[in-house]
């Protein structure tokens, strides 16, 4: 599997798409908003740049890949009130790998920045906008091009399945059932790629610029705890129950495994340490439910969308879908998908009945060091 | 008819596909080389970068989408070798219309730049590529972030269908029948469109930077000449027999007005003069058959490819679908298509056996003035 090409979310705005179920991802942005807000802050103050070239990692295409250009651009327009400072020029990359839909984006930019400057109400610095295709685990920007890089829930994405882990049968990513092999390969293939892309964004961050960067991770130091896992391991369950029934063979179960690693605070920060390029000024963990919608006050949403409240197996089922299908399509074709979403949704109905179901994340401020 | 909404080749790879019908394009490219070949030598020469910006405006998407990149990494590589310098940071920007398939160009660009490191045996310099949607009637980038611009057969369309032509009756252009004030409005469309296109660019170019822009065009000083709008004026003909059999209201046709305009180089020239901002170094004329696999060594294609040499009505048509489908869908319908593009194709094959037929290129090469 070339990670780089069947790592995408599912494009387009049906009802399997990354367009329709990514508010996990859009409640993680909300999450993390105050630490951003401290870094562009400190960023704008220190600095009072007349160009800011910011960049999200990892933007896909749907409601909330321009939800932190947005809010980056409010915070900056209203320091600049506060400052009585004329407003900067912003240049916006957004980056993703080439599969990504960015046909979608583009098409949403003109009536995103009309509605961005009918809210700005005394308008905006002029914003240019573009698409930079590329895997994050190599350089994508020319050198001290960037002020301000953001990536959330893009990073526990590896840029491959590590090697080693063919005894990890019946498992899709580090289960309880899994040798200890694996974890270790798991924690060497992050450590190889996080400390690259440090190396690559130090390359390309002015000195003084700022990183926000949210993974999905754990807060257990053990790599096999279930807050890292479990999501992936109900989904092993469910294609295990497949290959017990003769539909997917077992050999193609053991030989598929996700390119993904949830890590540990301190797995974050040792990195960071080590790579030696940033200082870390803030970290923080904070989690979300794998039914999203059961964090939000069901009065904010129209009747339509609080009907789908109560199935919280099939919410977290189209989420996981919309992210996980490219890679199960590539894998085991197309034809079990529907069947294999089907019992996913029932384990997960099941799960999230009997337990508190929940998603890590660790963000981190970085500065890049003069 | 909003153009920077409808304006846009045919997308994919099928049949009617731009991507499969722009060998005209491609010839055009390879005709104006000598031209940039002189742009890009004198840029280098003059200022020696350590980092080249260049911005192709109305890339589109197909084969013909990156052959200027190609071909000006590969001067400017040449040139490094033969002045034993350092080979410079290349960003590379690609510009169209937000219509335009992006993802299609993302996705090939690992490929382009692997082979591109192949032909270049000593290797090249470092490669920043990134998708620019907007209209290049309009700022599309920061001030002064470019060195070279480039621009092949996308400046001949205008911002819109120039107002005050309702009475154009029976036509979709300037044609023989059009009444006077119809090739006025069009010229002063251009002249509005072309002069902020210039101060657009004239703001985005360093001093001393160079443009090389190639339109389709005309010889004559007379806007209702044959060589402009010939190839609309056939395909009013199939449009007009079509309202005859009833299949199209009149109303609609009387409606339908292109939104292109093809230049005199005298008109051409006196826009550049009164905007002011650039120095015109050199103009060319050029041609082309309609026919495009006319002017190539029938020897150098596959016989597939020159099995279609014969029917030069179908290339024809083709070519000009893959162009003016999206707008002709807008306007007409998806229903009438394959029946406008039928009687089109016999048009064309019946005048193109009884006279010469070709389009005509201007092309400018431009300095931005100190």
């Amino acid at each position: 599997m070339k990670v780089a090409q069947v790592l995408h979310m599912n494009g387009g705005v049906g009802n399997a798409s990354y367009a329709n179920n990514s508010l996990v991802q859009e409640k993680v942005i909300c999450l993390t908003k105050p630490i951003r807000e401290e870094a562009i802050t400190s960023l704008y103050c220190n600095t009072v740049p007349r160009s800011l070239a910011v960049a999200d990692l990892g933007c896909s295409s749907g409601p909330n890949t321009l939800l932190f250009v947005s809010e980056f651009i409010k915070i900056v327009e209203k320091l600049c009130r506060e400052l009585n400072h004329k407003s900067p020029e912003y240049k916006v990359f957004l980056n993703d790998l080439p599969g990504n839909d960015f046909n979608n984006i583009f098409k949403s930019l003109d009536s995103f920045k009309e509605k961005l400057c009918d809210e700005m109400e005394s308008g905006i610095g002029p914003c240019y906008f573009s698409g930079v295709p590329g895997s994050f685990y190599g350089r994508v920007f020319p050198n001290q091009s960037l002020h301000f890089v953001h990536s959330s829930y893009s990073l526990q994405w590896l840029s491959k399945v590590p090697e080693g882990v063919d005894n990890n049968r019946g498992n899709v990513y580090i289960g309880s059932t899994s040798p200890t092999n694996v974890a270790r390969a798991y924690y060497e293939q992050f450590q190889r790629d996080f400390s690259l892309f440090l190396k690559c964004r130090a390359e390309e961050l002015v000195k003084g610029g700022r990183m926000v960067l949210t993974f999905l991770g754990r807060r257990s130091d053990d790599p096999s705890s279930k807050d890292g896992g479990y999501i992936w391991e109900l989904m092993a369950t469910a294609l295990n129950d497949m290959v017990l029934q003769g539909i997917i063979k077992e050999e193609q179960l053991d030989t598929f495994n996700i390119p993904q690693y949830t890590p540990s605070p301190s797995e974050v920060e040792l990195e960071v340490l080590k790579e030696g390029s940033f200082a870390s000024n803030r970290l923080e963990v904070s989690e979300v439910n794998w039914n999203a919608f059961d964090d939000w006050n069901t009065l904010e949403f129209e009747s339509e969308r609080s009907d789908t409240l109560s199935d919280g197996g099939y919410n977290v089922a189209q989420c996981m879908r919309a992210v996980a299908e490219p890679m199960l399509v590539s894998h085991f074709g197309e034809a079990i998908i529907e069947e294999v979403f089907s019992r996913y949704q029932q384990i997960l109905t099941d799960r999230m009945s009997k337990e508190q179901t929940k998603f890590i994340n660790v963000t981190v401020l970085l500065t890049r060091k003069a």
